[in-house]
């Protein structure tokens, strides 16, 4: 396997609104703002924030992700859904049954999600050439090594997602880039490992 | 190398305050009153806590952990630094040279830190008899692997602290412990890796 390089994201607490809970916070036929392009080709970070109230707190200052989707989600880590007092799921994106909701305020109205909280599973984006060249295939969960000053770390269970739309990065949240000290326009590699003295731990069926 | 269990302890942010800082906070000849013993002998969390106020935001609740020390320490995750709005360096215990302040309010005073605060290194602490069973020696880096539920994680860079006062445990913070998918009771292990597809990180230099 050759050494890929693949550029780390951290995607900081952030939502994806419908059409129609976006006209709820911000007024009939709103249109988003973009701020900033993502990597992610047509993606964009919006000027547009809201607040998220949780029973044992809120966060303001959330920032909404366009282009709206056709479900509501909430991307937290769970540091804040413990400042929140919510208990989310690991979820890959677009995977919502069974999700908890939370209170959303925006400008001009609020609304009371009943599901679509998640903590995002850690993930790489690859189109199918980097598959190839890189040697694994969607939804396979591949270990991830990530070199820095004083954290560094193995990530086990990252999910590979692979599309002709997507450019390579391993996206990480807020929590896991702090655990591994790094910030964007860090890198990571995937790794083989084997592990000695873990016997009897699922972490030494590595790789899977 | 035995398979050792390690239990896991998540360090929430927290204080350690002098006796000054106590006085300046609380009142004069103010003792703190225990509310649960930690596992470390001697140590506890105290009923009082203080509020952190930085640049960009403030936390409230902190707790205080008793006994007093000789020198103010303020730990905290990067994700309470972040919303802080302060930098802080990756340091052991008691290593506080060149750390920022920050400012530090209680219920009879304030008082404007000039430094102390610090982002704690993961650490184990172990006894010496542990240190010889898993064959490990003080102020060793090791790797250690955490089997959770989606997010199995080897934490690389773990300080070996060894001495007859300590109880094994393995230190994580919050961002770290959010990382691995962890909770207290949870248990980790001391792992030996070699590492294919690294080649040129410092990781695949691992063990060391």
């Amino acid at each position: 396997m050759s050494i890929v390089e693949i550029p780390i994201a951290i995607s900081a607490r952030h939502v994806h609104l419908c059409h129609l809970t976006l006209e709820k916070l911000f007024g009939a036929g709103y249109r988003l703002r973009s701020r900033t392009a993502l990597s992610q080709p047509g993606q964009f970070a919006a000027e547009e924030t809201v607040t998220l109230v949780g029973p044992r707190g809120r966060l303001e200052h959330v920032r909404v992700i366009g282009p709206p989707r056709d479900a509501d989600q909430i991307e937290l880590s769970r540091s804040d859904e413990i400042a929140l007092g919510i208990d989310a799921p690991l979820r890959v994106s677009g995977d919502l049954d069974g999700t908890p909701g939370i209170r959303v305020v925006g400008p001009s109205g609020e609304i009371g999600l009943h599901h679509g909280v998640v903590t995002p599973a850690r993930h790489i984006h690859m189109s199918p050439q980097d598959a190839e060249r890189l040697q694994v295939r969607d939804r396979q969960a591949v270990n991830v090594a990530v070199d820095s000053d004083g954290r560094d770390l193995i990530f086990g269970d990252v999910v590979v997602r692979v599309s002709p739309a997507y450019r390579l990065e391993l996206h990480l949240d807020t929590d896991e880039a702090n655990a591994a000290g790094v910030c964007h326009g860090s890198t990571a590699r995937i790794v083989h490992i084997t592990l000695e003295g873990a016997s009897g731990s699922a972490a030494a069926t590595r790789p899977r």
